[in-house]
């Protein structure tokens, strides 16, 4: 059995940590933190994981955390993982760090995190960035840097069309539209995600300058921009991306297929559809489901994903990276289809 | 024009009473209050408000308040406003308090609310409470204690079984299980508005001892029982009143109709349904609509009451209160149809 | 393996069988009827199904079905249901039937559904109604009758006061005000679930003669009221059951919980809350959640429980017998955490 | 008293124009058809207009409508418009068509609806495009093509930037991703309308293709696409337009501010916003409200205009085309403040 730590269990991103390791056959979970709740049962604080785990959230130190551990999972807020990743390597422990601490290039980090990166062997990690259907290197990682929940489905919606086609230079620009569920924003109560604010509204947010754009920017190489929102629901994220090609670069409906089919192929993750995706048929899962349409006469193709902010946006991707550094299947504890209706 | 002051008039009560007295041709505001936002245009802290409103939020004292307006609204927290009422009625203003201060007679109060009365005049005052279609004596009020959002749907659901029977006493016990949208918990966030608390979900609370029993009790002088809960809507409060009548208590459906029809004749904003009431439809308005059906076989009968909480179970019912301490028409500002869809 | 067949699977309940028994490590589902989608892969039909299942819908005889598999579930329409039991029983078929063509005595099935059973030897069949917890015999049957979602949550919430109390005879009478997810509508659009009728609004419906009731009191025998509601969530029955006792019978809120707990133990899905349930904990499980609170100086206890309609409500629990009458452990397949947030 | 008429009054927009010409001082409603519903009290079929009109819906035939009325509103589905209005138009009746019969040119309309235009005086009757505030000439029509849902709040929310540079030219190409409540569908109960569907979801689609897109390209003249979604809310559209403008052309964030100051001044139902626009300050009401943000480093500009569908984007803009048509201020009926909360 693999033995996993969780630092950081509290919050959304944390607690589904534990809820889809509970339910994995190779794993178990030997500590989970939160300076809060210390001492507290787990399944006190949150009963819906009621009778299914004992342990109570602890607050120790990451050395102890190393040496009980095979695997820690960081699920704390940009800027505190890169206190924990430097005393958990010099310990050997593989970190697969949800965080946006070693997602970009220290100065780009920077720049964007309005920050100083305080790791100051950041650069010599060689940490992978864990979009796992594009990084197939994180088997062999022992720090990844797991996506942002936008840039997951906005880059694996995208990503055939720009890296996969054979003639290459197709892609000119994108646009991605995203619509969020609320529980992006996290566990904590806010005036954005205060009922009365939400219910039957739809609130866009940095519309040009959303933090996410430099790992969209980061894996296309293409011109990239980028605007999201947050919707009425708790869970999903579907995103529209307008893509538009160069000129002179016909494509056809089925070209398309054929380039998406061919790209991910054997990505058990990846869902091509026939028509259009729904949210409904990603929630709760570790799916990305893929869906487009080219515009006639015109330069553009738009291609929807929905994924599950909280599974393949975060927590599931995160396993997922998991199992293929420990060798297991990618699917493992995470095979099951979504909660519809 | 009647000149109208609010005192407190950032949270979600004092709003909708601005709101509504924009659209009132005989009011004109005054004076609007707000600690936290003074010297802010209510405008834009509000914009839904632009280009209605050109005030900006004041702090001023009571007496330049009482100065100012021929009636002042209390729009405050339980506590806060008899602080405020000495000041105003020493000035001969006539109050419209919308918090619990002077509902209940003064132990009650002590009681129920955990905190002493500061007002010693309390018991002199001669507050009346304003559920306008039980007191007409509002007329002649200076001090209006108006009423809870759930007392009001709650009484006006079951005064004519228990009040306008003219054999008398067929009431044994009243059950009173009512739904409320999450604005009645104020404009704050909170862990009970959050949204992932929220969606998809429904909230019992203080299902025994709610606060709001004692008003309930007060005014029906019968066996009252009350359990709130909070349900993913914005606005409104459907009652399912649990009716119990004595043993050998016979009554139909038909003189039930019979009884509510009489008990309501004149009274503009109760409208009586054929069949059941549906929230949306006093979305935004002032009405309480009621429907009922009596359990064959048993001793139940089922009322259901709608209100929209923000108007006819708060600042609506106030602008009521007022239009008839004026001498108006009941119906002034508040006479149109609710938002449906 | 066992090998399962569904007749009826397009339908809410049909599906939520699929997803739970695709999850479930002792089962093979063999078969899936639908009469309008014959010959179509179900994941075409239902692409959160995807790539799950394999399987086309058929429209095969009985007879087929029979020989097929080793257990047949029945979610099909009330009236429908007893059509199929016959020919399955005379093939010896193992049944459970989601409808409530098993669960009453045939006069008071033919008075409450207003239509004649069909099955001459309904009687002789032996059903047992299917709600776990409180019928072990399911072990031993060969046609369970599946309960009705909201008799599962309001028997369970009540039972261990009805039943489980030594003294015996302690509660007079029960009112059970339920509020549904409109998935227990069904997966066929009406004005009901119009998504502008419903959101931002709780609907009542059949406040004193919901035919559900009378499985409620076939099983509590005692003074029993149902009224439901439909509320704007996709899954999940809250039921707030105001319980009545006989005067002079003092209980404490301890003593209750004693009751409670000694009924429930080793009840594996029923847990009782330290403070009230949640729905949001049940989502997507077959737990059934339990909390209750004394009122002071009344005669009054109010118990809250809440199940998601379509698991315990319905296909889970069915799972749940299934494992009984093979022999398993009640949790196969069914024993994950809800989904949060 | 302005009299009018409203064929068509059962539907959404139908019911919006009674609901808003209830409050409407100039007018008086004196018919209101329907062919389902004939003889029935319109607030019998709809409780919350009672006890405001007392009016039966009416089947008569168009003749009869054009003596009784000084205008009529059509709403009507597409292709039934066409059938009134040479008949109304014979008896010169006035006209405001809520439908697409007369929006668009005639070969056009025939490729985007599929359907022949039936009405062969269509050109020649000089009906005006009702986007009031770019058609000034509204004031002297007597047939107005009140504009789609989609095209007003998108054609507004980048007309100041495509019409009103003084330079010209500027823009190169629009995207519109538009987020739609549910009501824009009707009130006819569909799989797309079914509660379970759409709550906890976002649905895109026509991604490509949707009809509406003709009345943009027609109003603005530049390079547009257009993607629609519908979101889990009652009403409202808040649409994200991408803007991109040539090479070369800087523009700057306070510069655009200027542009839509200028453009809109006067323009009472206009409101430009500090921030970003949200949908609940419109909900109700005639108002769009629009802000923008300039990309850094871009050639992109995101706006966001926000419209209630079935006010600005239906029946209010068609109320705020007949106060021009009959020379009354263009707020008259329409002057109040959103729903908010």
């Amino acid at each position: 059995m693999i033995k996993a730590g969780i630092i950081g269990g509290a919050g959304y991103t944390g607690l589904e940590l534990v809820r889809l390791l509970l339910m994995h056959p190779e794993v178990e979970i030997s500590v989970v933190t939160s300076r809060r709740y210390k001492g507290k049962k787990i399944s006190d604080v949150n009963p819906h994981l009621e009778p299914f785990i004992e342990l109570e959230y602890e607050d120790v130190d990451t050395k102890e955390i190393a040496d009980r551990t095979d695997i820690v999972f960081l699920a704390v807020p940009h800027g505190s993982a890169m206190d924990y990743v430097p005393q958990l390597r010099a310990r050997e422990a593989r970190v697969i760090d949800l965080s946006a601490d070693y997602r970009l290039k220290k100065d780009e980090y920077e720049r964007i995190y309005k920050r100083q990166h305080k790791d100051k062997d950041k650069e010599k990690r060689k940490s992978v960035y864990g979009l796992t259907e594009l990084h197939p290197e994180v088997a062999d990682a022992d720090l990844i840097a797991n996506p942002g929940c936008y840039p997951t489905g906005a880059i694996l919606a995208v990503a055939p069309l720009v890296k996969g086609n054979e003639g290459g230079g197709r892609v000119k620009q994108v646009v991605f539209d995203s619509k969020s569920g609320i529980s992006g924003a996290g566990a904590e109560p806010s005036a954005k995600s205060h009922f009365p604010n939400l219910a039957e509204n739809i609130v866009p947010y940095e519309v040009t300058a959303h933090r996410h754009v430099a790992e969209m920017r980061m894996e296309l190489s293409v011109k990239v921009s980028f605007t999201p929102h947050v919707i009425p629901s708790i869970r999903g994220i579907p995103t529209t991306a307008h893509v538009f090609i160069e000129e002179n670069e016909a494509i056809t409906q089925d070209e398309i297929e054929e380039t998406y089919k061919r790209f991910y192929e054997g990505k058990r993750f990846m869902r091509l559809r026939k028509g259009l995706p729904s949210l409904s048929s990603v929630r709760g899962t570790n799916f990305c489901d893929i869906g487009f349409k080219r515009e006639e006469k015109s330069d553009r193709i738009v291609v929807i994903s929905a994924i599950d902010n909280l599974v393949k946006g975060g927590s599931g991707q995160a396993i997922q990276n998991m199992n293929l550094m420990f060798g297991l299947d990618e699917r493992e504890g995470l095979w099951f289809p979504g909660l519809v209706p």
